[in-house]
């Protein structure tokens, strides 16, 4: 198992695997690589699948493959086995990730297996199984969903979720309170980034200043403050669409921050480049290739462009929102005097006439073309 | 002048006009055109400059820009004069608008001529002119920023915003309240969809169905909710970078709606394109090139992909939030027995381990590679 | 079978067939639907895989499958069954093709099925098994070698080509004369295009202006003057690298003169969406997704694009080479006058000077910006 | 003056400068950085503008700006002057190289000067002149047309050219032979590349391995077999569209075996990528921004990419004609037994089914939802 971040009971977990069969049962705490190599590269890059998911759950999966590897490595296994379903994306980002770094390992996904499909139609039959087996499961009839739950965010699927226009009770979420509740009172921030990552983070008296305190940091409180929260429907990488609910505090404080600073330090054109690539990277971790060719070489392209993205943006939090208050930067492109309304500057507005002359020369002409056609008919 | 929607004294304005030597003052409500015209295809669009802009200035410059000929062509005027500064993008969209749809026309932008810009420095100068002069301006030391207001939005820049890190004060905005002082109680909404445009918003009794009422209703209470505001430093076209402070209440309810549904009724891939092709229209209309020919081919396009995108999303408005509830739609991609954890309904779970495998394929040979050119060195 | 243009002996197949045991044999002559409604498209889009491949198999194969379901309609057949191989592409475009088009039926994959993938390692297996049986095979020592023809190219691969460094036989091609044979005079024509489609090929005394006569004549002009061959390793849908030699005289001769055209007629920035457009869907249909949503509707909206695409195109043929000579369109953007460098015409050439210096603008913020990078350091 | 490899009386040029009026005249020989610096990137990158424009002009303007800065510098010259057109691209390339380098620098551009423009309507004008005044010029009647050379390509435009129909002249062509009168034999060539970039050619007896000489020997064979000439109208930056005639035929030969060898080399998806930023970067060098910041970005991308592009070429030149023959790399993505008809090797053919079902998925879906919509109606 990989302590990954979830708020859950290991030692219990543990009795279970060895009750129902485990011969061995390694819990591997992975929460620092997380942060630091799967969560940082995320926010490096502003990783948001189909423009809203954060991609909490398909950055957890390749962390905790290179953990099966090392201990199945470890134990001279050379079987992986995991619990993902067949109508999922977690079984491809797990299988994929393993793959590629061990391509002789042997992967069984019992959800998979004829022998266990026609014996179980889905969840309900593994419940009703597992009841009466007496193994302990999570999902209760008080909570008809499931669940992923890591250091960056729980997301929900399934159960009363599967109709997309029921809404989410108010007591699925554990790790947002319910903006309407959260404390009168804001919180002011300020975060500090060097090349695109977090360096920092800095409220009254109190910083942090290394991956795993920023974000547990920022997960309390966002979390406190109902932050993060999000309701869709996406599509999954086998074709389907299905319904989510997340909730990301940390990482979303970390996003909107992030897009500040960089959109202040970018080049404007190096940005518009660079926006493709997060648009194709965060296609490919959605659907598994963290570790895939593409999946390294867009992360070097991001991270070349990133090297500019260097400095500090302050924060309001409350009650479900986060505002950008201001952001400053000791290199900038910003040039307060050139653009300023006060004064000329470097800027010779005369210029400005002909750049809008030679722009309209091409519209122009279409309208002269546009008139030949109508002519022509 | 065009009433597009700004809270303007236009009896005072017409007044000011002829005082300081008009000879004439037409006032034109194109509040109906802009709406129907120009925001309901940006909602269907989705438009949305450099990942956070909803372009609400943007997108009434076109509008004006049609007034405006209509006005002079009726009065045979030869000359069209605007007061865009000569480093803004509003000087840039005007003039292609007109130029797009009346090449013969000539411009004359004080701010650029010679004789103008070696007498005033800019903003602060022609301040003190107008005072000298008893010529009425809005913008005063109270307010120490300059602003363009119309139905969509209100954007403010210079003044004390110039330094990007100066936090705007909470007295600029005028369109919406303070999230913090908005009501305790949330509102919920159903808006409807029909090809991607919005058709109706209902809540508790009251609907609305044509564009300027919806769009006016949703003014109000993302106005009452305070939603919708944004501070960013963006990209001009010319190639400066500025800070601008922007609300547009009714206009984010309507992206954030219409986000959902769009995801929620669009084929995987269609989605793919379609955003691609956002992108690039959001760039052209920011730019000013609304009646350009990529500008009017590419809404084409997204016409097309929009023809399936009707449906219905619930919303609940809260202190600054819209949170999606729900979505339903009578003809969907989405299918619920399909995506089920508790049947296998016609998938085959079987079929995703071929899937998985043939992907691990080409992961698999560059592993193969790597360790090839690993040991070639 | 398909009679999609193949040269193959129709009877000879059919008396195959029934000897080895079909109960009936249809034979459909679809070459021209293929010409109309594929090749067209293919021409008016562009499309080209991976920047070389002109996708003649990829394209006859949804025709075919078009034609399989309506034959296995009227013949009551619920199950389909082809001969592609598991590792290759048109497994995929058939079996995607047809269940696009009939959710319900059934496919049968003799290359996939496990009785047969056990008793046959690949095509050298079924070879002896078919010369033991005495089945006809057109593969024999002297062309070792696989084809697959059709109305618009003949594609070779597997056997010797199998490795990359073995140049192609000339005996190999039945298509194309070798070029160092073809004629000592160059042949000259004109093409003249509607909406981006061919509509008439002329030269000398001859005209044809329906598709099938086109494409036919182009391919015997073509294949007399040795035009259209290439040979490469392009990337499988399946992910793996597979050379393949092509020649593709006619198809190759109408992508040169729609190419020229194109540009001649389509506006700077249409071109460029239109030309990101032509590269997914030359993805999407060599992968076999014709009939998807997303090939369906990016071919309607280059279809849109294309529109303007109307002119005539002069070519000369000659030995490998097609040269474009001259075009010309009764509604065109190239303006003779303004471009001309022998008057001003309606451009004012000081107005480059702005659009210039507006540009340079922030090249030179970049400047200053890497000087004070340098400094902080 | 720069020596970029252009057949230029450099003794003569420097007499006539001195003549009509210079203090001083340089000649610099910039053409070992124009190949290596340049061209080499160029090649690797795969640059083409439009689909078809190999960049030789736009790659020599940067290159000639750094010799202009330079030599300014040195003779403590505040102004840079050039001869470009105020239509044209070069006075953007040119303008904004050296803005990117020095932008302090001040330009002048005597072809945008209202004293010249108004007394002068263009090229006639000027060659009357000349004429008139002693001044000796290259353009004559009998070659009514402007040309531009170096070492890469030369290209011709405007006079006769300027009508898009009418045919290019044979006598125009200075750098290649007309294919038909070229040996009957053709020419046989291996080309070795390493990180994307050629680094040996090898005929005969005979290698060069020096990008200078490699490019003038390729230029030597190339013109001698009539290869790399193209007519095209393009989009200029300012939107114009011109006629263009090129002859690149070093440029076109490397351009062939780089095409081959890198898709034999790359990543399928790193490949589709890397094709993305191609595409900007050759917009980029035509428009002039050789050295902006996305121009540097973009080539830093690329040349990541690229790092695994090693290997051989073997190609065949003959009349106009570059044909591959075959490639070969010692680290390469190609696997041939993988990839063979003749056995299964590491491939489980059944795979494929599920493969092809899972993508199958979403079709059948919108087949479904399509008979939804038309039931709706």
């Amino acid at each position: 198992m990989a302590n990954i971040g979830q708020d859950e009971d290991f030692e219990e977990a543990q009795k279970k695997a060895l009750k129902i069969g485990a011969s061995k049962v390694v819990i591997d705490d992975v929460r620092e690589q997380f942060a630091k190599e799967y969560v940082w590269l995320a926010v490096q890059a502003g990783l948001l699948y189909e423009s809203r998911y954060l991609l909490g759950t398909s950055l957890a999966r390749p962390c905790i493959s290179v953990g099966l590897i090392k201990c199945a490595k470890e134990n001279k296994a050379k079987y992986i086995s995991h619990g993902a379903t067949g109508k999922g994306n977690d079984q491809v980002r797990f299988e994929l990730s393993c793959y590629s770094l061990w391509p002789e390992v042997k992967i069984i996904a019992p959800w998979r297996l004829e022998e266990f499909t026609t014996r179980f139609q889905g969840r309900q039959d593994l419940l009703k199984y597992a009841s009466e087996n007496g193994i302990p499961v999570s999902v209760t009839p008080k909570a008809p969903w499931s669940m992923d739950a890591n250091l960056m965010h729980i997301s929900y699927e399934s159960g009363i979720l599967e109709n997309p226009n029921n809404e989410a009770p108010q007591d699925l979420y554990l790790m947002t309170k319910d903006p309407k509740l959260a404390p009168q009172e804001s919180v002011k921030l300020e975060i500090r980034f060097q090349n695109g990552f977090p360096i920092s983070v800095h409220t009254g008296d109190v910083t942090y200043d290394n991956p795993l305190d920023i974000l547990m940091f920022l997960n309390k409180v966002g979390g406190e403050h109902g932050v993060g929260r999000i309701d869709i429907v996406e599509n999954r990488f086998i074709g389907l669409k299905s319904r989510g609910v997340y909730e990301t505090p940390g990482g979303f404080i970390l996003h909107i921050a992030h897009q500040d600073i960089e959109q202040f330090c970018l080049d404007k054109e190096i940005y518009r480049v660079k926006q493709t690539l997060r648009d194709r990277l965060s296609d490919f971790v959605y659907n598994g290739f963290w570790f895939s060719p593409e999946g390294q070489y867009v992360r070097s392209c991001i991270g070349l462009a990133e090297e500019s993205v260097t400095g500090s943006v302050k924060l309001e939090i409350y009650r479900g929102n986060v505002f950008v208050l201001g952001r400053s930067s000791q290199v900038s492109l910003y040039n307060e005097d050139l653009v300023s309304m006060d004064k000329h500057s470097d800027f010779s507005p005369n210029d400005a006439t002909g750049f809008i002359n030679i722009h309209a020369l091409r519209l122009k002409e279409f309208n002269r073309f546009q008139n030949q056609r109508k002519n022509m008919k």
